[in-house]
């Protein structure tokens, strides 16, 4: 199969081959089914020949937007810009019912494709290889805590962002990752009904 | 190098070859790199021959256990009796102090080797591996959402052991697996005193 390649900007040069249709659409298609093979088949089962088969394009075209599987895995492995702002507007919401806005948002989270695939692809890949795994670290530590803990005053707030840090992973795992039952098939409004005096609790009662 | 070999039951037939030494204390050796393989390396890089290379046997030896590493991973994922009777033993305590004893049990859990050795094998291939992840649902479903629910006398029992799962799978994900700060260094006091509240209320809150 001949491909004609032009680099990611858009540029081409002299000899080089240009991929058919719109570069955009087509790395993301790429990108798309990395997620879907990385949280299906893990890592060790996901290759860059795979994920051309699934897209239905050449291996060579693969490579030319991600030159390692490292580098795909990077690439789909990086939560959208909106995911981390939609928690910091939630820790915005008045602090009484911050807990409530905090549940939904996880619920609101992982409702939308784009961002429940890069955080499933995180977790599947996370708890396994140390890549990941240190990205999900710098992922929690970086983003999360400091998003969460950003509206709270006390000196250990990020204490009381990393016991919130680890219902909310607890239940992405077991309803969203897993689907153990019954969690994975509860209504959202009786889930955000458990968590939000949870969350609450964490953000507000007095620490040990 | 000449390994003699015996069955695993301690018989040998004429012209097999026998292990060195107990062959228990072999299997022990050759399961807790396997766990600290796979725990760190992930099953992508985990192979019997490395195995072989880290207890310093050949790896003739390891086949001769474990005749696949698809096998291998099944004897080192399966919890020791020991935890589930600890759960259930937690559910015996008084339902009001029962929060609180099934917090000092997670605590408890992951201070034993060889518990924490076996649920971080699980923990860290679950999320990734389809083989590993069906057995941590299985573990959650058949064994964990039973013991913990086994005290509860109302229908919805199911739900307040999976919220409680949740929270313990997130803390140990996040204290013990990922290791993120502050909760990675938390005294376990603290961590007991913090958590207690959440599953009790799990345990016996009004469900939604």
């Amino acid at each position: 199969m001949k491909i004609d390649m032009a680099a990611p900007d858009g540029s081409s040069k002299e000899g080089s081959r240009r991929p058919k249709g719109d570069p955009g659409v087509t790395r993301e298609r790429i990108e798309r089914a990395a997620r879907a093979s990385f949280a299906e088949r893990g890592w060790a089962g996901t290759s860059l020949r795979g994920i051309a088969r699934d897209v239905g394009v050449d291996a060579a075209l693969v490579h030319y937007y991600f030159s390692s599987k490292e580098a795909l895995l990077d690439a789909v492995t990086t939560p959208p810009p909106e995911w981390l702002e939609s928690i910091r507007r939630t820790n915005s919401a008045p602090p009484r019912g911050r807990g409530e806005a905090v549940a939904r948002n996880l619920v609101w989270t992982w409702s939308q494709p784009e961002i429940r695939d890069v955080l499933s692809s995180i977790l599947q890949t996370a708890a396994h290889e140390a890549r990941t795994r240190e990205k999900l670290r710098q992922l929690v530590t970086l983003s999360l805590l400091p998003a969460i803990a950003a509206k709270l005053d006390d000196d250990e707030r990020l204490v009381r962002a990393s016991m919130i840090s680890s219902q909310l992973v607890g239940v992405a795992m077991l309803r969203y990752i897993l689907q153990v039952e019954p969690l994975a098939s509860l209504p959202d409004e009786d889930l955000v009904a458990l968590l939000a005096p949870t969350i609450q609790r964490y953000l507000t009662d007095p620490l040990p």
